[in-house]
């Protein structure tokens, strides 16, 4: 079923940005366990989720959450658009790989730096890297595209 | 002109993440309406839109719509991202038109609930069984790629 | 290595795609450095980045920079996902250049428009414009796909 994927690095980054955007959607389960434990919510028709509880307000932690979600989008989202027009540019298979490898590695590791609020800069290395591999698929984008 | 798709899946994909991208978009005009009737802006620049009564402001039904486009870009675009790579794997017509269908009516439904604040589970169905698409979706990509 | 994308308006989107992602990129780096030099930070564990007068608050133009980050997320994501299977539809490349064009330009007027806040309907102009341009690629692609 993997020769369907014609383009010899696709079924490779079919794996890498399935993973990112994967670990994308886990924030919005996170922000809900958050929601639904603290009995904290941002809609009144959610509140009877946590009886005798459940309230409308701002928490914090549920904000760091949401941060890192938004976070992601800004990035991953990114990372698989530029990543997706890099792939059909028709890359070396390694170059590619270390490209997809960087960016989820850093991903994951800018996920726990915010999560578990770790010193700086772990979160802003783990941002700069994922940034650094995105940048430069689009660098070889724009050298084989036409304007 | 439908035969320039080349994949047997792809111009089905094609109508179902267009629909799906557009409704998100809606929620953009549908917050600069509600902005516009109430004189709620978020820049002062825009004050002037709302002769005599503009003024810079939180509005909880604004905020609400707010929170839907953001729902929404937190699942859509997963789901066209993780849709592509999906059709791009080969799958079969049924099986594919199965999630792309079940994916575009849960978000529909969700986007109603929302707007509506129509009494919980409502909302949180139409969330789950639109994640549980694309993350079958994305079981069949990871089974189909390499790493 | 252009060759390589076998659609041939492939090789101009994939030109005017990554800028519009790279500019929406940009928005990253204009509120880190704008964080850096008012010492307004979002984390607790950012503010050492700032010695001496770092704080958790929130700033009026590091917000604004936010809200087009956020307007460039709900209007480019949709722009290169949609002109994506509008390129798979297969146009005509003058037509599809018109499309790219005037959205990447309305694009880099609506970021100049909100970031100087510009008098509207400057802003809405830019707004607008690039709904346009990728609404009527919609258009194409519904016309193209099955359901």
């Amino acid at each position: 079923m993997a020769g369907v994927f014609d383009n010899p690095v696709l079924p490779y980054f079919a794996f890498y940005a399935t993973v990112v955007v994967l670990k994308t959607m886990a924030m919005s389960f996170l922000t809900s366990l958050n929601r639904l434990s603290k009995g904290v919510f941002a809609n009144p028709e959610d509140v009877g989720f946590s009886p005798g509880k459940g309230k409308i307000a701002a928490d914090e932690s549920i904000e760091r959450v949401r941060r890192c979600h938004l976070n992601d989008l800004e990035n991953v989202i990114p990372f698989v658009l530029v990543g997706l027009l890099y792939t059909a540019s028709g890359p070396s298979l390694s170059s590619a790989l270390l490209h997809f490898r960087i960016f989820t590695g850093a991903r994951i590791f800018h996920t726990i730096a915010y999560l578990f609020a770790l010193p700086q800069p772990s979160r802003a290395l783990g941002f700069f890297v994922g940034v650094i591999a995105t940048v430069s698929m689009a660098y070889n984008v724009l050298s084989a595209a036409k304007c």
